[in-house]
């Protein structure tokens, strides 16, 4: 019944321990059986109505990503670290792409997808008027960001370390992976491998504003 | 040196007994070592420059989450589950909010406002003139997402069920909860709590598309 993988101390210890690095340790490479790992924990990341608006793209090509250097401000991580994560969205998700979630839905789970007509409607519905004002591609960019904060989780977790990036060109990003012609638009970068051993930034204090300021609660 | 806290196959499995919780047992309350720990994730989650753009209001009052429930398509979660959390961005973030996080970075790591000039000078370049089109509540609504996904997370990590939530009334909640008068707006919810033993869905096969699908590589 108990499903608790860890206890509350060790999960917070786990969360000190990360920080964005800043330098990586350009010799040291993420094993397959790590990676592996941390590709799964995107694949398996929550979306609204499960649908996944979204692909990674991960960019191992050294020539590639000293390319992709120049347009995200020269930032050592983007070819320091053993994997760059390239997170985008799908670009104007609509009603194809629920009915290609509802035929992925009907195979997994082995039912015809007529039994699954009221809920592709359903979701068709919240996607043609969401209860507020916002764009598909506003929408599945707050969804990739769940998917970010997965990944740092579980990289976390193995003692992997990343850094998140939005200071880069999309524009830039998009046109040297070919990334619209394949439908997708990226919106966030993931460094991800090993801190170098003087990173001074992993020794600094962690800010974060005092629970109280944060948190609020109505009781 | 190896900080894994567990294997890559225990996190996968862990991963894939969350599921977003349709039924919550209404009798069953989080231990206050538990919440706490959950609380501390969200409190520790990472957001651009850390520059924490949110707040976290835990609902617990009955009456008021029965109110809230009218808002949310009347879906059981909102009132059944042990906590409900609303995620709230901090609206038209800007070089106040800059100012205010170099001040907290000051305190906690103990050096002259002055040694950050640079640092809050950099952010605010970024907020006036972010490298994509996007207004400062829609990114602020982003970072929102990774603290999202960390409670999830967290949760899954601790054996307790999640439920997100974005089908409601944001407008609504804001009046309920007088956000808008603190400086805050609801984007997306979470009810935290224990699955009820005959919620159907818990046994449902997880719907992904197969890893090739929604991820890429460039070697």
């Amino acid at each position: 019944m108990n499903h608790a993988l860890t206890t509350p101390n060790e999960l917070i210890q786990q969360l000190n321990w990360r920080y964005a690095t800043k330098q990586f340790d350009p010799t040291r490479t993420i094993a397959d059986s790590t990676w592996l790992a941390l590709e799964q924990s995107l694949v398996l990341s929550p979306s609204s109505f499960g649908l996944q608006p979204w692909k990674f793209f991960v960019v191992r090509n050294p020539a590639l990503r000293q390319q992709l250097k120049e347009h995200a401000w020269g930032q050592a991580q983007i070819t320091d670290a053993s994997h760059l994560v390239v997170l985008a969205i799908k670009k104007d998700i609509g009603a194809a792409e629920v009915d290609q979630f509802v035929a992925r839905m009907a195979e997994v789970r082995q039912v015809s997808t007529s039994t699954l007509d009221g809920y592709g409607g359903m979701v068709k519905g919240f996607l043609a008027q969401p209860p507020y004002p916002i764009t598909m591609d506003s929408w599945a960019a707050r969804q990739v960001y769940i998917a970010l904060g997965f990944l740092m989780y579980s990289a976390a977790l193995l003692g992997v370390d990343t850094c998140p990036i939005e200071g880069f060109s999309p524009e830039k990003f998009n046109e040297l992976l070919q990334l619209p012609e394949q439908g997708y638009s990226a919106v966030v970068l993931c460094a991800v491998g090993y801190r170098a051993e003087d990173d001074n930034y992993a020794t600094l204090a962690k800010v974060r504003y005092a629970p109280e300021a944060v948190v609020g609660y109505y009781d």
